[in-house]
């Protein structure tokens, strides 16, 4: 597998000088990986760069077909028909694995035009809460509907079992994480990354690619605030409940409750504040 | 001040269900607001949108004077005529104090096509390593060589200071911080967005505006982890010594390593690593 390549760089070693007291000491430390991921569509011969964003190196098809996901370019895994690292000659040796070609199954690439206002708008440079709120419903994204039900205790023992897991973050210290949790509280799958909307959409598209994970029953965790932009992502994939370790935005809390998502924040110890949706926890 | 109407929405109150042990509440709580920013260059009767970023309302004009100034747009407060938010008839309600205009001094705005290559690559996406030390080498950004030199203990004093200054974050816990401050260790001015990259432009935007601030002898707290961004503008800024609550990337010690930065990291209690140009801390 390719991705091993690119996984191998999820971290770095680098030279650390150490004060501690005002005592010097020096040591190898890992810091975590940050390159840049291009996505490039192609369709019908012809091919489109789409997205550039700065990443950690590893699951790179499922950052892929997560953010396109989140973004509305396909559908779901029929839409795809392969997805490869570009290798070919004009790539330069230090950017290999930084390019993914997404083949799509349709004949032709998406309205190109419509998309690149979308992703200014949206994704890359955000817009104006009522606009994002209408951009969600011109998309045709249904409001969250599930009536799934959680105890508190739920809730409150998700960050431990994420710590856990977060193998990568006890050795650099440096990344975002999103979590999927079922029903009844377990913990699915991890993704990390440095840029938190990265880790997000790798767990997204692991979901997507891996097997059909029960996102509509699902919770979802991420270690750090709960932006628009993750509500965002949140509704797309019909995600019922939302939690954060750190605080919302206040046009996080207007779109989780004008679309139907559990936002719940600062959850830590066996304390959480809800912000949308309480309804849910029981 | 028409400023005063955007710092109103710093932040905004929101209900909140408190969950803790089991026990349910209802009260009242503030989060942190979110809204975009429009950033429009005007010059020679023309004008053109160069940015948009969800931002904290507040220091608008600060932030749009640091963006401008560590993108290269801007070489110092002489290219500025004035900044002014557009409050015309098109603008919604909801959306006032949402779009700055920025008034040059120079006749004819700058090369848009360029720039907005450049907005692509650099700070929208995110850019490779390489290509991102060429363009700023590029732009004739030089390399960080103040000669300022600090005992350990001036660095591990810098986030007691900034956690006593950061009212906002005491009443919503949402907010990034980027604080300066000057060779002694003593905090000069503070400046807090949901956005980690907005907070540090409105820093350097207040050392613009407000007084000329001691940038080539100063150092910069940031609330959290240390992207490749935040280096590039310290770079911009000519700021030698750049601190973190968090971690480091890798990239983001690979660009201070090149430019002359000194980049500490996990800067807790009287511990602290530098990852870059520790010959500045003896």
């Amino acid at each position: 597998m390719s991705e091993t390549f690119a996984r191998a760089r999820s971290s770095e070693t680098t030279r650390v000088v150490t004060f501690e007291g005002g005592a010097r000491s020096v040591r190898d430390d890992r810091v975590a990986g940050e390159e840049p991921l291009e996505i490039r569509l192609r369709a019908g011969g012809r091919s489109k760069t789409i997205a550039i964003t700065m990443r950690t190196p590893g699951h790179d098809f499922e950052l892929a077909a997560g953010f396109l996901f989140a973004e509305g370019v396909i559908a779901g895994l029929d839409d795809l028909r392969e997805m490869t690292y570009c290798l070919d000659g004009s790539v330069g040796a230090d950017q290999q694995y930084n390019i993914v070609n997404v083949d799509l199954v349709r004949r032709e690439l998406p309205d190109l035009v419509a998309l690149e206002r979308h992703f200014t708008t949206t994704s890359a440079c955000g817009i104006c809460g009522r606009a994002s709120l209408e951009a969600l419903r011109e998309r045709g994204v249904p409001s969250v509907t599930s009536a799934l039900t959680l105890a508190p205790e739920i809730i409150s023992g998700l960050p431990s079992a994420l710590r856990e897991r977060q193998r990568l973050f006890a050795s650099t210290g440096g990344l975002h994480a999103a979590a999927l949790f079922d029903a009844r509280g377990t913990l699915l799958i991890v993704r990390e990354d440095v840029g938190r909307h990265n880790a997000f959409d790798k767990l997204i598209g692991a979901a997507l690619l891996e097997r059909p994970l029960p996102l509509a029953d699902g919770i979802v965790l991420v270690s750090g605030r709960a932006s628009y932009e993750l509500v965002q992502k949140t509704i797309a994939a019909g995600v019922p409940v939302l939690c954060a370790v750190s605080a919302p935005s206040s046009l996080a809390v207007t779109l989780a409750e004008d679309f139907g998502v559990t936002l719940a924040g600062f959850v830590r110890g066996d304390r959480f504040n809800v912000y949308a949706h309480d309804e849910r926890i029981a």
